[in-house]
């Protein structure tokens, strides 16, 4: 059982941590060192990940990975939507 | 063991993810966007993983948790080292 909450802490981390990247991102209106491969990589990652808690029917899994998978595609398009504003 | 194949693919992206990050920093030597909150939640986050991987004896879970937790400490260390060169 405690090992469940050290697995929802992980997961709580490692999803949330998109926020504080989107609101920098947002306020400063530049996220030009962020790396694009690095955001694709993770996009093809997330979605294997969500695919894999899917098919094991884990809510933990899915929940964070869906929000994980959200998060970094807007991070992406902001990127690429305040680059071309320049 | 197909999903087997499924979870070492989103292991290997999310976590080789980091290293075009890292080429990108050192290449343009600014991560000023990346936002360092981000980084901390994810140092707890993948230590989380990494001690969660030892208790289950899962080398997958293991060993890309390891390295990136080691990425995302070299992306923070680089980035105050950029900030404090200017």
């Amino acid at each position: 059982m405690e090992w469940k909450i050290v697995g929802i802490i992980a997961a709580i981390c490692t999803t949330s941590g998109f926020i504080p990247q989107i609101i920098r991102g947002i306020r400063t209106k530049r996220l030009d060192d962020i790396s694009p491969v690095m955001y694709m990589l993770l996009i093809v990652g997330l979605s294997c990940w969500l695919s894999y808690g899917i098919h094991i029917e884990d809510m933990i899994i899915i929940v964070a990975n869906a929000a994980g998978l959200a998060f970094s595609i807007f991070i992406i398009i902001l990127r690429f939507k305040y680059i071309r504003q320049r």
